[in-house]
């Protein structure tokens, strides 16, 4: 049999993280590549008893569901986000199998082939995927700590009239960063005036560090759900857990309307086994309580892996002190190419994620993604021990003739 | 804000079925016309069970898992496939969220805009909706109760040259047909004959009516998984329980790492909360005593509604016999349009799926599919004497001036 695939199958890659991961199998390898919640904090008992009481309602839980999802988790989702000044009804609101799958569906109905969307330089690497995947021309707009550069976004809005800007504002991954309030109310402005529609990925937002004010959501700075310029998704996998693969997206009912249509010829509807036992959750776990123990353990183990890059004595090593979520971004000396370096690592069996993998375009070569919520203290001064060894031996090569 | 959509978005159309659920809403119809399991037989306590025991292996349970699921899962899914002369392991295979995603994954990877896919005349609403929202051109191809005609099958595919062609062979959706073994090999023959690939979708064929054996899959035919020309999906949806969303699909190594990078951009991965439940109900539960359950009382359900069909003396309908499966396709004389019937039937208080809606071209209007799986005997009495009353009332007005 000789198969005749789609033109589209070459734009589906494999992502990075994956490839290193299959370097790793079966290897005594430190990962601080993979964007992984630490295991030891997931409401185990918390998930066991939700599901008992979803099955205490009888037969009936097992039936096929709503393409839009469990009535009952929308509404405990629309309250839990007007909590963040999130205003969503049921109606603005359709469940997926994590955030993942809203970004796919945002973009099989809003873009065609060739159509450009803006991203963050740089930006989460299966987000990148996803928008190659339909085929859309993808073009990087400057950041600095603060977010999005206004001036060179509005240029490349102007130059590229492209059909979205996709973005992570707080704790971004790969970068850990969290954009100042005025950058996202520039963001908003800019795109609400150029007609330019705004995807607000947020897994991370809950996972904020000390005890400052919450950062506004780009999407409840724009309004109501409804006419907003900014579609905002989020997911249950990094505040309960990543196995219920649980994610929402809210925004302007009509947008929403077509993306549950585009759902319904993909998978007919996510697991509504899942989707029933968060609505337990939301009854009857204090889930900000869960959320503040992750916040403080996560915190700790960023504190610990600052102290262990301060220690390492690296020339010309830069990093920015993230202020939640699961990542440091670390700029090593422009002279070391981290995919290079990353070979060595694995030798060494340490891995993280070389930076060149969340680039859309113009790859910095220099930098790396470390993850600090997987590993523990122990573990990250071997993985750092390791990394050393790895710089010292990419270094050695550098200098033979 | 104005939206500004891809082109694609009025290939995502709502399904009939769904519009016409939306009739019924708030209101007390029968219907028979959804595709449902009947709740009485989903195996609560073995489902209930099967997460304890996953809950008691502790946290990890939880985490991330891998996109083409989880394995041992897919080694006990081996195992019942080999039991059914289909082998393929665990590199041949990927879970899905429901067989629906199988087949829009394979669309994803096969069909570019404008390939022609073949199907039955008629065949599932759900596919059209899929391969349409590809842009692929469907073609139907002659049927009758044995399967496809294999001239017009093989003049089609010269005529065409399609990407693939899709069938269901066994306990079809919507006819409930089962094709001949003669036909089975005929088709799988044409096919690899000129290098057209054959999806089969096979969701019900565990539904068997009576003591014969069971028919063989075209996939089983079609020899060893690798290099076959057949991919073959089916689900836990009838068999353990829709809420789980667990399907399949097997086939050639090349065909499912392809299948596997579309999902991993898709959604990562499917809940892997459900896998590992429905490995647990393999490992404890008797799967195939508890199928020999739902076989026999759908069989009786089955031959309660032709019982009742046969009582209506409605001149000029026809229906065959299902062998297997959750439908009956009833053919009611030429000049009754049955989606005109349909708005009489709903006031009446009763709904099914117009036939119409299952025609990717060349529609037939007189035709209607009844699910007999989700109503007790009852229920379809009131559902025929509410149909009977919509019949009356669309042929008094068919003969008003």
């Amino acid at each position: 049999m000789n198969y005749r695939f789609s033109e589209t199958i070459d734009s589906f890659k494999s992502s990075a993280v994956r490839e290193i991961l299959k370097l790793t199998q079966g290897r005594s390898i430190i990962s601080l590549a993979g964007g992984l919640p630490n295991e030891q904090y997931f409401p185990l008992d918390a998930v066991r008893d939700a599901f008992a009481r979803v099955f205490e309602q009888g037969n009936s839980v097992l039936q096929y569901g709503l393409t839009e999802g469990f009535t009952p988790l929308r509404e405990s989702i629309s309250k839990h986000l007007a909590r963040k000044g999130i205003h969503a009804g049921i109606d603005n609101m359709l469940l997926t199998t994590g955030s993942q799958q809203a970004i796919d569906l945002l973009t099989k109905i809003y873009v065609d082939p060739g159509d450009v969307i803006l991203v963050e330089k740089p930006t989460y690497l299966a987000a990148i995927q996803v928008f190659q995947s339909h085929k859309a021309r993808l073009v990087s707009v400057d950041c600095d700590t603060d977010g999005m550069n206004p001036e060179d976004l509005e240029r490349k809005i102007k130059l590229h009239q492209p059909k979205f800007v996709y973005v992570i504002p707080t704790f971004a991954n790969p970068t850990g960063k969290a954009w100042s309030i005025e950058r996202r109310q520039h963001t908003l402005d800019i795109c609400k005036r150029n007609n330019v529609l705004i995807l607000e990925d947020d897994p991370y937002g809950e996972l904020r560090f000390g005890k400052g004010e919450p950062l506004p959501s780009i999407f409840s700075l724009g309004g109501e759900a409804d006419g907003n310029p900014v579609i905002y998704t989020s997911t249950f996998s990094k505040i309960v857990a990543p196995a219920l693969r649980t994610g929402w997206v809210v925004g302007d009912k009509e947008v929403i309307r077509h993306m549950a249509r585009a759902k319904q010829a993909a998978d007919l509807h996510s697991s509504t086994m899942d989707q029933q036992a968060i609505h337990q959750i939301f009854e009857s776990f204090d889930i900000y309580g869960h959320i503040d123990l992750i916040r403080t353990q996560y915190e700790i183990r960023m504190h610990q892996m600052i102290d262990l890059l301060k220690a390492q004595n690296w020339e010309g090593v830069k990093w920015v002190e993230p202020k939640g979520g699961m990542f440091i971004w670390v700029e090593m000396p422009q002279h070391i190419d981290t995919a290079e370096l990353m070979k060595f690592a694995v030798e060494e069996g340490v891995a993280f994620v070389p930076g060149v993998s969340f680039y859309a375009d113009e790859p910095q070569t220099n930098s790396m993604r470390l993850n600090f919520t997987h590993t523990d203290y122990e573990e990250m001064k071997t993985a750092f021990e390791r990394l050393n060894r790895a710089i010292e031996k990419l270094q050695s090569v550098a200098v033979q003739p």
